[in-house]
């Protein structure tokens, strides 16, 4: 090595340690940015965005931020915010109960990247190990419920309950004036956003007392559903049977918001006569998080599976005939079904249903009801404590919660218990509400029982209420005859050391961001540094419940406070929610926000939304939500909003026009300059902007929506702000509004949220838990470090476009053809030409260790690549390597080198059993896994083979394989295959109905 | 699904959720633990153990220890502890700094189950991964220290300074009466250490103070080595090459304890004449713990490697040609060597030092030059706000450290300090120091001028100290002018997302405990659970200096209290002390207890050690370094120590005899029924008795080695208390003695243990703040749960002796043909056989996705299999009949089925690229990586082929392959080839040298 001389060292205060973040969470070194913006044909970033972004959406105001700090000082901002939250024991129920997280579910899923930040599974080969963790959930869900069909997860029970409201709506094809009765006790936070979902849609809700059974005055017949709570918000279990069988008769279908906790010594709402249930999987050990994120739950009845929202992993059979996993009825995708979508659900809580699994899979059904017991034998001991000692329990009969009569002395004894670190719930100024969970000890009770003025055990017959083993206090008749989890999966990974290895084999099957490039158009798939996951685990953030008392959650008002803020300035909006809990949820919010203030000028008859062609599909689903009628603009050839049509539908719809929808940069990743005349189109017809957020990773720093003409923005805290994507959730959708939107913000009906707007999640900040990441982010970012991501974005794309362009056709540039922070690849002319798909492609690129593009969106036939800023050079060479080596392979298909249909296109992607196998392809082995030799001593190989989609809607669940199906080809060594057991559904149900959907119908 | 009744629910006193966890830990379920009893013939637990356990021994006393808790309530426990200390800023120095974690270092290697559950890489072909992350490590040390061979981590700084001078004694073959000197401005632990390790070598250790050149009264001529440090303990730095020059010039040979953080802007060592360079790599992101785990280091110049202790990785080939990592000049190993050995060191800190090799590609050389600068800025800033106060500093020169001269105010200004929650160190009633590190800020340099009283950048003078760049406080003509981590791994990766898929790709190169059974006998390759893993990243646990004033350290003390008094419980000691921070250190201290006590007594020519043949090497070794002469006790056929043969060298050596030293249950995996006799026989001669805990995993619960016989036992904490092995350490090795040998135990130059002895590791309680993963263990297993682990350790080991015994002959049984918790499987009929070798076994068990059991120990030609209790039946059965499998194919080769050199045994492993390239195999691919059905779908293959173990040894580091080498096999897609640079070592230096080492020589 040669000598070099010295450089004198700078003075301290030259070498701060702020800003260094940046450097590491962009991923190309200074000298790659450089040899990246040569690729481009600009000299600096500086060029080459002045080029990109209009000047007319241009900000050049520099963002008013808190400078960047380095890791260690977030780490301790981020701890005095955390010490700033008390936790105390949380006995407040209201559908968030205190659990304890198996440290290996933490560990080995919360905190661990191979599972969070993984993308959602809509390349279903290299996601089978998260398939199978969902499937994991859909069986505790249906075997817990007694309904043959459950769903990969909803955002929360809220929200849960009111898809379940819309779902019979569609069912029962009800009219527009329709009822929907709920049962008065349900939780508050449900009814609130039951409220929110059926007014615009034109839903009459009736809440009646039902605990009497059907009340004589309540039209009956006019109702298409019914929900009931089992337990109720009260704590009180009712036996509804007959109210179920009288509803049944009267044409109204029931729903049952049901404690999965409590079913498994509860009889299965499936067993008598529910026809959905709705609820949340928190309590299987998903952290309070001051509200989230919880995985939501929703099952069904045989014949409404067609009806489900969101996200429902089946079982398939890959081109071997060996059994899969994918995502089934993706038809019933937004972006297919657009403003006739069954809900605008897309994001769901993936990872919280993955825990929640995983915790089944861990305690069993044994397990699972040794706790349930645990926590009724609980309840009912400080029952028969609180009666001893002259208090009045309310109901009989109860699961986990005990409602107690303290006439005058409600707010005394809530004081009590603080004084004695725990919160209870003051029902009223007469009335206590204790709820007991995994977490309950006789200690705790005993304060509970102090808090009261009760003597507790210290008498023989409190002792006795301890010690012996009497009539429970559930309802009789009610307790539980069909056994759950009988899946061998439920038992063979009961150790810890079989638990890790099952999960690790699981994560192992899949790439997520830890193994390779996402390069998602439209989804962001950039760092989630470790630092900005660290505090999601901290207790001070994990376990505050999100009814707490104000005074206890000081840190997280700061912290939301704060990252609010922020957000607005980044935006240029006056003010954010961050209620809304994924980005449909924001949509949702922003256009109700609208919906108020059309409403609050006396301008209801506002309800024309108009949405370009180039729309992602949910935006047009909010709007059918939100009470929107929905008008399509046109797209010129570039990709931008048809100018002249847009006028044409303004003038048109003037005097109805409620909104228009624009995503910007545009679906089609260009930034369009006429953007700010739209706008102002739609502001002279008297309608309000709203500019969908998702691509806003291409913005921060260089224009504020807020300040080009938009009023209202849901953001995705997932995608920009550095959440992870959690295999497909948990998402964060804030919405940022102008002034006068600001007081049509969401509100709450128990936490004050200083906004009046409709309730749109269950809990008062949505997925509070998480929000610490972007918190995190911006402060480690600063006000610099953000705006040079951004530029990164923007160079990344451009370069990937400027290196592809001469293999594969970019469709939609801007100026100078440049794109935004993502390019659309043309894959059309080759297909006509070879047969040669996107599909193909997407499959042949896990053979080169990559996850697909985004396909098909926004233009069929097409690749869309967004590579982000945190992507290298390096990283982004052996793409762009890999495509122009997939572009050689179609070449061959073209000139007749490879057959076409028998190519390592079609045949793709290749696993280790194929090479290992019979070989009698036209190419050899090697260029099967090997296309190009830097793959030698790779990591990854894809476990099944290209998955049959058709065959498994065809043969929808219900045709699950028994377990010797697995045998050949089946599982890694320590994993025990795992057949979903769905023989209570079986065999002839849904396979048969109108659920299957012919192949040809999908995405 | 069939209905069923309910059962009633048991009362709420019944439901205790405590005890719960030990049936996490312990593999079996209730159904298959009776299935493994019915297998090897005993209908109870109970009934087995009696069998196996001989009365002489058992101790039916039950363990008075606390009941079993649950995860929460540990958690709940261990956040108490941690709430009882004090974290301020330590500003200690002495060896110990602040430093930051990179949170992605953090969550992806020390709390990843993939880094810290694997084994020492006596497996190369599946420990690339940690192999290359220790290349990485030695690559740092070389390049900083100049010298071209850096061992792959030491214990700790002391130790290593410890191990430097022996070697350099055995390599200047120098006399018995032999000098050693030292600078008298060294750490006070190292000089500690250095004396315990002296005396008993009779090694004259002159401690001297150097600082004006050699002293004309030291005996130069004498003495074969002199330490100096770099900089001084006192913060000094000095130009020591005039020093250097001289001692080379008297036959002196130079050992440099330097500081690796200091080396970046400092000349190397071994640019200036150090023969050795030794230190500690802590603050490269390895938190403080209290004083431990840290990897130390260790280098030398050419010539020197042959005698390097401990593990030494290097680059070798496999059956390809393809490079491939493996431990090289492993005849150096203690079971080979024996009292012959160079050290006893086995376990070192690989975690730790894979972690401080992460941090050094995290930063690269600029980032740790910056980070240095800024260090160093620090220092020399407080230093000018001091002067400009009016205090004297000391030295003119320093690195990170400043010496203050405040007379008669010393403990003033150091309590000022605390009063700002600042850790100054005292260093005499007038002078107080100072060490900056990474973590220091301008507010934290204020406030220590606050507590001097000066007033720092209030004045226009202060400020200018601040913000001019003016020249450095560095000696002059000793900056550094050569360069240092040029190699691409230490740039390529500089994003976090680059470095996490590094990270990621390494791990997955590797097998762990994450992902199968390691069935190594005695080691003890249990469940590593994640709760007993969660306090360590703490920051009350993880941020406290060794020296911090014991009151802010009252959660530690509780807690080592906790776990001594347990652990002597469980051992039947008086007293256990933790300072041993590795089972051979803990040899070393129990045998010097011994000498203490015979000194004490006026024995001190008691010098015998008697050792069985069957003993671990490191018995032997660990002898010599206490002082002791071996002498070797015959083992009958059985395994058992020859009692005869014993008799008569007990009698041989009656005058002399010191010790014996036994392993309970034996190497054999037996338990000799004759222990007691030998242990009186001993006695009886005034010998003392040393019991090897290495497989207290087969006693816990059902012996105490205090109780049946023996004096003083090393326990393993990381093998039988769940310490996890991180890839080859940390380790833990308390020493418990009885009561007469309490007043030997190791004691601490700087913080009073209780203890008088001499000290053996650099920090006072060892590698602390690892202590919580065992003190966890304990509170989660209770009494019984410990007991029953133990039960199921010696019913899985005898399940395998059963279930394999008709396939392999089982080697050396007790009574009733039983073993205790792990069998020996005899391979040498086979290999005259078959010329199958337990080599070809092992790698052959790779293709069935496991670990090799252990290789050749304590018996060449043999596999020994130790389940221990946390495999389940399942996973037992699946290596069982993998080995069965293997039997069969071994089987085709004797019957000439099976070609004898082209078979699946002999070309195990087999990789991706054999099956995917060219076949002209005799046998089919699958029968190569799909030798059982269970497999398809697996998750692992080995990355490279069989490692040429002698090409390596032959080729010694120095012939490292350039980057276009790795061209073809590597890498995996995302990570970057690396290709360890030793240019400035290269090309004919260590082949050519002594070190070469035929290949025939190796184990």
């Amino acid at each position: 090595m040669a000598d070099r001389a010295p450089e004198p060292l700078p003075a301290l205060a030259a070498l701060d340690p702020a800003g260094s973040f940046a450097a590491r969470h962009i991923g190309p070194r200074p000298d790659q940015t450089q040899a990246m913006l040569a690729a481009v044909g600009h000299p600096t970033l500086e060029s080459l965005v002045d080029a990109c972004v209009p000047e007319a959406v241009r900000d050049r105001a520099p963002l008013d931020l808190p400078p960047a700090a380095d890791e260690a000082t977030v780490l301790r901002l981020l701890r005095e915010r955390a010490a700033a939250n008390e936790v105390l024991t949380s006995m407040i129920g209201l559908g968030y109960s205190g659990t304890v997280t198996p440290a290996v579910v933490q560990r080995t899923i919360l905190e661990n990247p191979s599972w969070y930040t993984a993308y959602t599974p809509y390349q279903p080969e290299i996601s089978q190990g998260r398939l199978e963790a969902l499937i994991n959930f859909q069986t505790v869900v249906a075997d817990l419920t007694g309904l043959p069909v459950a769903g990969a997860s909803m955002l929360d029970e809220a929200t849960a309950a009111a898809e379940a409201m819309t779902l019979l709506r569609r069912a029962g094809r009800a009219k527009a004036d329709a009822v929907f009765v709920v049962d008065a006790d349900t939780l508050p936070q449900t009814l609130a956003v039951l409220r929110t979902r059926a007014e615009p849609l034109g839903i009459g809700l009736h809440v009646a007392d039902l605990s009497a059974g059907w009340p004589a005055d309540l039209p009956a017949a006019g109702a298409f559903g019914v929900l009931l709570s089992y337990p109720g918000a009260s704590g009180a279990v009712r036996d509804h049977r007959a109210l179920a069988a009288a509803a049944h008769e009267a044409g109204a279908a029931v729903v049952v918001a049901a404690d999965l906790l409590a079913l498994t010594l509860l009889e299965a709402p499936g067993e008598w006569g529910a026809d959905v249930a709705c609820g949340s999987s928190q309590r299987f050990g998903v952290p309070l998080g001051y509200g989230g994120p919880h995985a939501g739950y929703l099952s069904v009845r045989e014949g409404l599976a067609r009806q489900l929202p969101g996200r429902l992993v089946g079982v398939s059979v890959d081109a071997d005939g060996d059994v899969a996993y994918r995502l089934a009825l993706q038809t019933r995708e937004q972006h297919i079904r657009r403003e006739k979508a069954t809900s605008n659900i897309c994001t769901a809580q993936v990872l919280l249903a993955v825990m929640a699994g995983a915790y089944a899979v861990h305690h069993g059904a044994e397990g699972l009801t040794a706790i349930a017991a645990r926590v009724h034998r609980s309840a009912q001991t400080l029952a028969g404590w609180l009666r001893a000692g002259g208090v009045d329990v309310v109901h009989d009969r109860f699961f986990d919660t005990v409602q107690a009569r303290v006439p005058g002395r409600a707010a005394e004894v809530v004081a009590a218990a603080v004084q004695r670190r725990i919160n209870l719930r003051l029902v009223d100024a007469d009335t206590v509400a204790v709820a007991c969970d995994e977490t309950t000890t006789v200690e705790v009770l005993r304060a509970v029982a102090g808090a009261f003025g009760v003597p507790a055990d210290s008498t023989d017959e409190g002792r006795a209420l301890l010690d012996d083993a009497g009539p429970d206090a559930l309802p009789a008749g009610l307790r539980r005859r069909t056994p759950f989890l009988t899946h061998p999966v439920f038992s063979a990974h009961r150790s810890e050391t079989a638990l890790l290895r099952y999960l690790r084999s699981l994560s192992d099957k899949d790439l997520a961001l830890d193994r390779t490039m996402i390069p998602l158009g439209s989804c962001t798939m950039k760092l989630n540094s470790a630092v900005e996951m660290a505090a999601v685990s901290w207790p001070e953030f994990a376990h505050l419940h999100p009814f707490a008392p104000v005074e206890q959650a000081r840190g997280y008002r700061q912290l939301i406070d704060e990252l609010c803020t922020a957000l607005a300035e980044v935006t240029g909006y006056a003010a954010v929610s961050v209620q809304p809990n994924a980005g449909s949820q924001g949509e949702f919010a922003g256009l109700m926000a609208i919906r108020g203030y059309h409403h609050s000028r006396g301008e209801a008859h506002r309800d024309v939304c108009l949405i370009p062609s180039s729309a992602h599909g949910t935006n047009a689903a909010s709007a059918v939500m939100a009470g929107m009628r929905v008008v399509v603009v046109a797209c010129d050839e570039a990709g931008n909003v048809d100018v002249a049509d847009l006028h044409a539908k303004v003038a048109q719809h003037a005097d109805r026009l409620a909104a228009i929808m624009i995503t910007y940069p545009s679906t089609h990743g260009v930034f369009e300059a006429q953007v700010r005349d739209i706008c102002a189109a739609v502001h002279d017809a008297g309608g309000q902007v709203y500019v969908d957020g998702a691509n806003l990773n291409a913005l921060v720093g260089l224009a504020r929506p807020g300040r080009f003409g938009s009023d209202v923005s849901h953001l995705n805290l997932h995608k920009t702000f550095c959440i992870p994507h959690g295999g497909g959730g948990p998402g964060v959708g804030p919405i940022g509004v102008r002034e006068h939107l600001v007081p049509f913000l969401p509100g709450h009906p128990l936490v004050d949220t200083g906004a009046q707007g409709p309730t749109v999640s269950a809990a008062p900040w949505g997925s509070a838990g998480i929000l610490p990441i972007s918190w995190a982010y911006v402060r480690l970012m600063g006000p610099d470090g953000l705006t040079r991501a951004t530029e990164h974005a923007i160079l990344a794309a451009n370069y990937v476009a400027a290196r592809l362009r001469g293999h594969y056709p970019v469709l939609y540039t801007g100026a100078d053809g440049l794109v935004a922070h993502e390019c659309i690849l043309d894959i059309r002319p080759l297909t006509r030409a070879t047969g040669i798909t996107n599909d193909d492609i997407a499959k042949r690129l896990v053979d080169y260790g990559f996850h697909a593009p985004t396909m098909s969106f926004p233009v069929a036939g097409t690749l869309m690549v967004e590579p982000t800023e945190s992507e290298d050079q390096a990283e982004i060479d052996r793409f762009v390597d890999a495509m122009i080596a997939i572009r050689g392979e179609i070449e061959k298909v073209a000139t007749g080198e490879y057959d076409r249909t028998d190519n390592p296109l079609r045949n793709a992607p290749h696993t280790l059993a194929m090479v290992a196998g019979e070989w009698d392809r036209p190419y050899p082995r090697e260029t099967a896994v090997y296309p190009v030799p830097a793959l030698r001593g790779r990591g990854y190989l894809a476990p099944v083979r290209r998955i049959d989609q058709a065959y498994g809607d065809r043969n929808l669940v219900c045709s699950c394989p028994p377990l010797e199906a697995f045998a050949e080809p089946e599982p890694a060594p320590g994993a025990v295959a795992h057949v979903p057991d769905r023989s209570e559904g079986a065999p002839d149900d849904l396979g048969t109905t109108a659920d299957a959907v012919p192949a040809g119908a999908r995405a």
